[in-house]
């Protein structure tokens, strides 16, 4: 129970870092890049692929650096967690992300309490959703098999990348969605548009354990590849 | 064969994901770049970058993570890849790189079918696509040879590199080349300009091929080099 | 006593090039940035992110790396540095960041002695370089109980998130405080507005310390996360 | 003697695509960046770091990777590479540095002789050429002590940084400055403001020799530090 109390403080930390680093960062580019929204997507990238490898990288140890339903999810598919831990594991998750984005708007002195207004709905931006968190899901399933060392950098290079090849940035994570609905600023969605994008998200990491599970293979051809 | 179907199945889900990353983001840094050309391509770059080193990473232990005809023509030369899965390879690569580009315009809520209307044709460009193919083959000919780990980091940096120091942006891959003839968007190539690409980059190839087995010492020097 | 000289000497050469990156990347990032600040800034932490691990890298070995009082202080609240050399790190990261910004002014042709007129207090600001100061110290002590090789990594890749995810660009680092107050240049702080950040800082490196102590997991669960 | 003409060959490759990197980016980055001098200076900073960690990786095995005149003179003063052998380095870095300028040429289409007429002389830009060249010098020959498989991404990194926090992009290396009088491009530097970048990065090297002679630890202090 002790374990599941420090593993839970790691979720819940990370989480929170997690979303004032994404919410945060968005409110500084837009703040500074003039207008040129290419700019300030750059500027809310890079922060965001920085803090997953630095979370992942000091709590993976502890608690297995999820941060997102979607990945407890995917590990609970897998019977690597139990029922009761990665029910506890979401809640932690929902709560802090909500907990990151108030320090986020404390840190830039905005209200606390936010709604955003922000249009995040459109065919594209759903499948999208559901590739980010198809690739991200396989990201790490994959990874932890062959070379788990080089999960946070995989994981933190796959958002970087995600952010820019999908039309909805991807969030790919329903505890971001839930966060990113309270706070009005770059990094917002609407209420109304976030339940399409956790459906979207979940149905990725299914997707991804099923096509990881055929293409994982126990025994990796020698010879034949950068084995580590 | 089973083997064989794990492969390719690799194969096809690495080169697809490539061609949505190198589309999708190019379609995104256009849209938001606000006229400016330099700052569409960088927001290309670095999710190209990316997620080459998220892919290399984790397919590399099942297939190898060519992606690339030119890639496996290379392996195929050096008596690493029999003829016959030489094939299979590439004819998955094309069809997936194409499936990829679909993907992308899926995404961005774009017509499906696109023939791209984008002139890339001129001598410098020509010998740019030598210079990136013949660069990226040595690359991964030389690292594997003395620092496997490292091939993932090298591919994503190279192509980086190459994006900006060669005048065709550094396609340096047949089958990207025909599925970005298929996107009428930022990373388009005219189908009539994709032939001349694609000679350059397998001439490229070939070179690279020649040069690595005369560099490539088997007993390095010690002593004068960081050796791993 | 020769190792002492040692390990200051490691100390002063890193504080310096720290802070010289730090003041020089800002001169020449706002002298090109046509008056983008969003641009200026990227091209203010890339360089700062990059300098952290190079030196952390070849300094780490020698004195610690610390380059910063508010780190310096957690390794004594640890009791894994003595009073007396503590005492000796800070007063050399002091002198060290002075001379640092001396060297970026004498770089860009600027007068060597300068006071900066930049206004940095908002109480978003202080509860910034509490949060960063924070982050900074737990990732460093958790990093360094779990993956000591990646230390370098996360210490640089935790300061690029925290320029933009804090609304104080994160200097988390007293020395780096008073010497930033010596420059009117981009990076600067206004001397009256120094000390809150600094006391901001030291509750942050408090408050980590306090925090690991609960999270640091000595006997990780193994199977759960990437370990290495 | 076979050895020596495989070490050739392998500096030879190196310096010119690293010339053709920085001098073929600068190029691109110009053309594109629509008159932001800085977004042009970061879209030749990131293709410069990305090829160092790339050419370092796959040819210091070979041949040390120095592509560096300084740098064959600090291992020359350190008596780990012979006074025959680094006079060849030296020709062969000059010869093909001027050989990846006119490659960078080819790929753009422009003339293939050129001379700079970018005026690069100030007290400033000396410093900064000599403190670019100590810090080069001294992460190589720190890192080669205590971390050697880091030192590729050190050196990427260092320069990464030092084009930002010198005030003359951070030559570092005399072979690059007489390769980039030969281009009169972004890159440039007039002929006759060379000699005085040159003597600066020698001062620097040599200084660094001396420093690192006195900080380089044998036997570095246990549990102080992230070893590796």
């Amino acid at each position: 129970m002790m374990d599941l109390s420090r593993r839970l403080a790691a979720e819940a930390m990370g989480t929170a870092f997690l979303l004032a680093a994404v919410v945060g960062s968005g409110i500084m580019a837009e703040q500074l890049a003039g207008g040129n929204v290419g700019l300030a997507l750059l500027c809310n990238t890079i922060p965001t692929g920085a803090i997953l490898f630095v979370l992942i990288t000091m709590l993976g140890p502890i608690s297995g650096a999820h941060f997102n339903p979607a990945v407890t999810v995917a590990f609970l598919l897998r019977k690597e967690i139990s029922k009761t831990d990665s029910a506890a594991y979401v809640g932690v998750q929902i709560l802090a992300g909500l907990a990151g984005v108030l320090l986020a708007h404390a840190m830039f002195d905005q209200a606390l309490g936010q709604v955003s207004q922000k249009v995040r709905a459109s065919p594209g931006q759903w499948i999208s959703e559901a590739v980010a968190t198809f690739g991200l899901v396989t990201t790490i399933m994959l990874t932890i098999a062959s070379r788990p060392a080089a999960v946070a950098t995989s994981v933190a290079l796959f958002i970087t990348s995600a952010y820019w090849f999908t039309a909805s940035t991807s969030f790919a994570n329903p505890a971001v969605t839930i966060a990113r609905a309270a706070s009005d600023t770059f990094a917002g969605i609407r209420p109304a548009d976030a339940p399409a994008f956790i459906l979207a998200q979940l149905l990725g990491a299914v997707l991804a354990i099923f096509v990881t599970r055929h293409l994982l293979v126990r025994n990796p051809v020698p010879g034949c590849a950068p084995a580590e």
